[in-house]
């Protein structure tokens, strides 16, 4: 294991559990699975092959468990999981001719499991969103009148309470809530357009097809394939690293305030040293400077994937996957951190 | 001259005239002017200073013409232009104690200046948007049905019809405008904080000020002010490099067909060589392709600067001001390019 | 699992086993164990505590066997592994007071453990740098003679032979070896500075300690702490993206001479697709691209953990650690999969 | 004007004189003249044309005054500017045909113009890093034994002296002048390729030519065109973040040093506040902060531009234009503002 998500003893820093789940391979798989039953089933709905047949079909497909080790091998080989994966349908299931699969490709799936794992992910986030705003409310009534020293450039100003300084923590998720609800139905949406995108082997059936398949599996219905088109995807990208930098500013307030000297905010259960065992590192504070700036990073890489030559680019789209699931992971971990600083604060205010 | 945008030759190739007049510094300076000025008047309207006085300080603020030596001098020296600024006004104009700037801060002026920038710009930018979505339409009238060979990861897949392809240039535009049209209020809007962006010298006639400097300004009228929160302006930023890195695979696309051997498109008037005159280069689509990957790049910074400490970082908004502007500047360039290379094609299709 | 080189099937695209070995969590936990075992070892040689018995004492630190559980759950607390680990070291084994780890610090420890697995990862850059330059060699011996079209601004120029091209693929690779030796004594190098860096608690055998450590551990010793002081660290990755960066271009030239209509290269085994059997996608190739924008973006965050505040900064440290290891894989992968690429060439040049 | 180092008022805080006329237009034209008059002048030399002939040909190319609004267009033309220079000077000197410009190409022209710049640049930041070192020993021997209080983790940790924080600002620089030294020859090189970067068309008195040049122009003379393999400038560029990145450092650690309740640091002269005239801002620290985090973005857009198709890339050596200059300012004036700052140091030491 390399990424720090995963990581052995990195992972009790980094790795958020439920947003693990949610973009682990096992979700991953069948959600690819959910894609391909789901177009047996419409194929069979719309006439284009024996219905009860299509329906046993995509039943056996949405239980199928696949050879990892030749997935492993055909995605080295082939860039996308899906032939080796379709391969092994075909082999598996016994099936009519051009019932499974044949008519999208790989980038149906793909992103068609994505847009899955995003509406399970959103539900997290604006539940998570949700709950911090609650408790940046429950801080305000608790310490919201303790005065503090306002700092502006770094240097003492003028006086003002520790709500003043909140509303800066808190009023960027009010408007972030908002943000990811309207960004739902443009990334919770089906991918549908076959080889090249134009849904052309599927006439005169396709948008049939397409609502019946978005219906199913609980996502939007798009007129056209959005294979070439990203902006939804980095839009949302732009999202993450924007509530990742809210939390950041948070984040760096919590490590200035609990400076000694300064002494605006006392935290209980702060980090261990290992060479000073007095010291209380405010640990979580400034991870969450970390993710913001992790994903302040990863962003641009996702803007340059807009640049999608033709039809298909599998070099951006591949850029795509190596970006966008760690983007979610520290959006999720700086959720929970900061819930979890919330509940570490013990006092507010400068003596 | 150092940046691209100003310079003698290279200014050909990337300035864009009405966006840089837009955020050139008369502009600012006027609209810098024109939040004190508007301030004072302010004011007077809520009998915090006599109002026909306050109405003939405004005047002069309006119409003050400063020492722009003094206010590069004060910007060195104090990180802002901002205190220059108003010492030279108090001291070229005859006025009430208190009524010129008094209870305000830089930041209210520079950010609201920005404010009144983007409104301008958005329009621009919205113009330019719908012109180029219709431009795209009046493409697809006169070559939609020529054929072309779709290329899926840069190989030869299937014919395709440059509808199809034209779709994926059209369509993010259309989104584009949406998200446009969306964000104005929540970047287009008033900064009025004071010191520490509590209005605590305003009470208890905050909101009254606030609206009316608004209404006067144009400017929508948020309930406090927002000088540490910067997601409103991030947002935006991304919705630029947005748009650019939707044009760039415009760009990236018109070059990939335009190579001998492709011969998806022809061009009238490409760019010549020094070395060899038969050559047209596609300058204006490879153009789209640079400022895409240029602002790809520059909003990661952007993102950096939602890390804003306190009440006001001086690090972070200075990080703003070197970015931003940049930003878009190239976004208006990349949209006027555009529509310079969709009139340039005088035939389409594979042979 | 969430990152792209240790998902399942992704891996086959993103992993490389060599330098996924050199990064993993065994080596990473015998490296540290190997410092602690060697800074006993020197306390002992140096008189501070009895020679034999911390010579016992580091035999059984280099043995230990961590419980995992346990790590993950203080690095999740302390943000660092190394408390939770030292703190299983004493309860474990039997030692004389101040023996294991008193003097140094959690910084000390995972900065020697990177400079070790620097070391291990430099030997196979290097070695796979010298054998791909050998490649591009042969690739000039069977191939360099073919006449292609040179192509300027993706315009057909001028005929040249393969090996121009070839030689704007290989001689970075020379200077980037250079380059590597060069660098290897600046990150290859013992960290040693306790609490904050000064070396305080050794006075006075600091040195004969370091000089004594880093001749054990196989690094150099330099003069101090490094803790601080992080553009060893930064160079070194930006020569990971820079190394990426030339294959990325290499990568992007085969795409462009695999495209139908410019025939300049033909590759055997290609990736295959869900949808169109018949397609030769040049999937390596466009890895190499992927690689190369991935590090081009990653490298930016290593810039920004520069800003290494005062004696230890907690988030740009750990930044570092979410980055760094990223880097080295898509390097030594850009690395294998260019060498795969030249030997899929099966014939080159213009018909 | 829109870019920050120009802009009126900006400029004054983010202006390096002596930087901007290395690299402003004046400069920039006589050195593309420069190596218009060297070529012709060894064309002579090596009898491609009549030797006095050429070189009154070549003084009156270095004497030469472009119109620069056909400058200006013929950029927006063909995406350089040397077409159309060097259509002006065909048409403005009586010239023997072939010995103006004919044999070489744009690229050479502006490339090795930007070698001479960097070569008079390198000089500056050799001479500033040395006179910084220098400042910072100053520094040492005034205030080095000051103590202060250690911080880790932005946390007090343990007493040292301000000498030891002092040294993790001044190494890096000492090894960034070694960096910058092994560095200059692979960028301060001639650049002489021809159209498509073979020197086909010097045959056979390529070599003669070129080390002509190189020793006229004040440059090393590589073996071959770089047209292609831009390694060479991303290296210089990541170098000229490594040094921001340092600088900042040194800025993000006085400002923390200046802050009220810690009071490290006291500092002469800092800057106003239009609303509370008691500040004093450490303008200059934030801003060496800010500058590094503008070059930490940057260097992202350079290593993207390694990707450089074929024999040459409009996209991505247009990128190179809009960004190097921008950080190379920004690292001249960081120099100069870390110097400011030294000297503005009043007192030093924990009360």
């Amino acid at each position: 294991m390399i990424g720090p998500f995963d990581y052995p003893w990195l992972g009790g820093l980094f790795r958020d559990a439920p947003a693990a789940d949610i973009w682990g391979p096992d979700r991953q798989m069948a959600y690819m699975l959910a894609f391909e039953a789901a177009y047996t089933r419409a194929l069979g709905q719309v006439g284009k092959t024996e219905s009860s047949a299509a329906d046993a079909v995509a039943q056996q497909i949405n239980a199928f468990k696949p050879d990892m080790a030749d997935l492993h091998t055909g995605t080295a080989r082939d860039g996308v999981v899906v032939p080796a994966l379709v391969a092994q349908l075909k082999r598996a299931i016994d099936h009519e001719n051009g019932c499974i699969h044949t008519g999208t490709t790989s980038q149906d799936v793909i992103d068609t499991a994505l847009a899955m794992t995003l509406r399970d992910f959103n539900d997290l986030l604006d539940r998570r969103i949700a709950a911090l705003i609650d408790t940046f409310d429950d801080l305000a009534a608790r310490f919201g009148d303790a005065p503090i020293m306002a700092r502006t450039r770094m240097q003492a100003a003028m006086p003002i309470t520790f709500s003043n300084r909140l509303v800066t923590w808190k009023q960027p998720l009010v408007t972030h809530r908002v943000r990811l609800n309207r960004l739902r139905p443009s990334v919770e949406c089906l991918q549908l357009g076959g080889a090249v995108g134009d849904r052309a082997a599927l006439a005169p059936n396709a948008d049939d097809i397409s609502s019946r398949m978005a219906a199913e599996l609980g996502l939007s219905n798009p007129p056209q394939a959005w294979h070439a088109m990203r902006e939804g995807i980095v839009d949302y990208a732009s999202l993450l690293s924007l509530i990742c930098g809210s939390l950041g500013k948070f984040g760096q307030d919590i490590c200035l305030m609990a400076q000694q000297g300064v002494d605006d905010v006392a935290l209980s259960g702060g980090g261990g040293s290992s060479a000073m065992p007095h010291k209380q590192n405010p640990v979580l504070a400034e991870l969450l400077v970390t993710l913001a700036r992790f994903n302040a990073t990863q962003v641009s890489g996702m803007h340059h994937a807009l640049i999608h030559e033709q039809e298909r680019s599998g070099t951006a789209w591949t850029l795509e996957w190596m970006i966008l699931p760690q983007m979610a992971q520290a959006t999720a971990r700086s959720l929970a951190v900061a819930a979890e600083i919330c509940g570490k604060i013990t006092s507010v205010g400068s003596k």
